[in-house]
């Protein structure tokens, strides 16, 4: 079987045969491989065993003929041994137990080598790559400066940021420390992840919506920008997702990657107009739309690949991870239509 | 004390002396005497006891000087007496016990005279009216149909919209149905309101931002402006806030209101730019601002009021409701510095 290079040229804004395709969390509970994995082990220990790490991952491309496999892993990994208290207890997501809101906390975070702090997520590179050859490239990831410091800083997921904010407003000093800090970490974590052998790497600002076009330029687009640009020089496509960040677009594409996500709010025409023709673009189906018939899903795909009009630099996905319930035959369906309508389009 | 009209001047985008503004749930759980209240009553008996209802809807007026009351009241009230099982369950909100999810679950909604199902809201706007005369106008307000829709077929608060979308996607006839019928709600809920003596009346679409372009056109727009077009005779401004809807705007605008809400996500200037110069604009502060030193504040409040540059038809407001550990001496000093800020630009 040849190598599978559409997505890694798409990236790169290079002609391509059909447009490329991979789902976020398409390692996760919808596929029933996974759910008999993860009955046998916690989430974090998932994480922290290479071969499961490495087993849950190929799921999805064995299964779905997805272009790329994504590592399976935590965002919230690049914290380990930096001194934070994370857990996943149960029904709850992560829970941070030594939340961090003042200049003491943030001093305390130690910056280690990734290799030390995180080495089975290495090694779990290492095995799929050994794994995939011949098949897919493997996404490396991380989540984003301020996605992590909104984590350690509420000690949970939040609705409203209230401590997140607060901590900008009140407290800047100890806000720009701890985010130079949280963009040191990310630089190394993803540096450790292409060593090891990822092919392209995505930074994941999950919850940067909750902020006003004003507070990401002045408390965050500096240091997404910081950790983009220590990458410049790894030669691996860097791909930068902002979640439910449609008004700030223009600010993420210029914080920088080469491939800039957009989730389902937007249409995908505006957002790649808005973020501009010199990036590549990812998205953007709306994970949910995977509940509708069949027939529904393939007018959507038609729709988005309508908007990408056949320009240069399009991977599909999702606008977020797909969601646990969703039927797998959907999840198929979907990358079979995706490949078959964007070969018509040519 | 004559009365303070600035604020429906506004909405029909007249010249006013400063700049009205009010906040949303500002009868709330900040205010010390809201707590003292709402510590002998549960939530939905302090809204269907006019007395109750009345008391802390004047709180705010007193305590920060706004420029308009809004009753005190929850976004789901309009369902009573439809037959949805509507319960708030200790600290999880608004809990259904029969969500709706079928044509034969739709077929079963009630749609009542709102007189009937709930006389209490009228009753609060008759007596608010006579305390208030005066001082300020009151306005009335609803959830908009695809809020309500989405808490009856949830049954909950929802992160994804898993079930309100499949139901849109898989029974788009049901879909229709129900919208019909909220619509119809939402217009007699409001249209009682009116009667009663609210001088302005606001539909809050508070979810619906969990939707892309698309399925807004064709499964909600359409019942957004059935409820603004059947509410156009009455002569009262319509306000029509659609809560994280930026990539929204042009069709909110086009479903209707004289004014139309925006959140903190976008910058007002280009919010208005958007929805038309035809339309009012209310917005649009970070409700977590109010977290900050009042410098910080009084920053973003000239921000804000340098982005709707003197235009007529501004109303100053939070982009979402004021959260509940806001420190109430910033919700003072916000209302004060509005209103200082926007003269000195005159």
């Amino acid at each position: 079987m040849a190598f599978n290079d559409r997505f890694l040229k798409a990236c790169r804004r290079e002609p391509v045969d059909v447009t490329p395709v991979w789902l976020m969390r398409q390692a996760g509970r919808y596929l029933k491989e996974y759910r008999d994995i993860r009955a046998k082990y916690d989430f974090l220990s998932m994480c922290r065993t290479p071969e499961v790490a490495v087993e849950v991952t190929l799921q999805p491309v064995d299964r779905l003929g997805v272009d790329a496999a994504i590592l399976f892993a935590d965002i919230l990994l690049p914290l380990e041994g930096m001194g934070i208290d994370l857990e996943f207890a149960k029904g709850e997501g992560p829970v941070i137990h030594n939340p961090v809101r003042s200049q003491v906390d943030v001093d305390k975070i130690r910056v280690i080598e990734a290799e030390e702090a995180t080495p089975y997520v290495a090694e779990a590179i290492r095995m799929l790559r050994h794994e995939l050859e011949g098949r897919v490239p493997l996404i490396g990831f991380s989540g984003a400066p301020f996605t992590l410091a909104s984590y350690i800083v509420e000690g949970a997921g939040s609705r409203d940021y209230r401590y997140t904010k607060a901590m900008m407003y009140e407290y800047p000093q100890a806000w720009h420390a701890l985010m130079e800090k949280l963009a040191e970490i990310v630089t190394r974590y993803l540096r450790m992840q292409i060593k090891a052998g990822a092919q392209a790497v995505q930074m994941f600002d999950s919850w940067v919506g909750a902020l006003g076009p004003m507070d990401y330029e002045r408390f965050v687009m500096p240091y997404s920008k910081l950790v983009m640009d220590n990458l410049a020089d790894e030669n691996v496509p860097r791909i930068h997702f902002a979640n439910n960040a449609s008004t700030l677009l223009e600010l993420v594409s210029k914080a920088g990657g080469d491939v800039i996500g957009v989730d389902w709010r937007i249409n995908l025409d505006i957002a790649w107009q808005r973020i501009g023709y010199d990036k590549a673009i990812q998205g953007n189906l709306d994970p949910i739309a995977l509940f509708g018939t069949q027939e529904s899903i393939e007018e959507r795909v038609k729709d988005i690949l309508a908007r990408a009009n056949g320009r240069l630099g399009h991977i599909f996905n999702l606008g977020h991870g797909i969601h646990k319930d969703t039927p797998v035959e959907n999840a198929q369906a979907l990358v079979e239509a995706v490949h078959r309508l964007s070969q018509k389009q040519q």
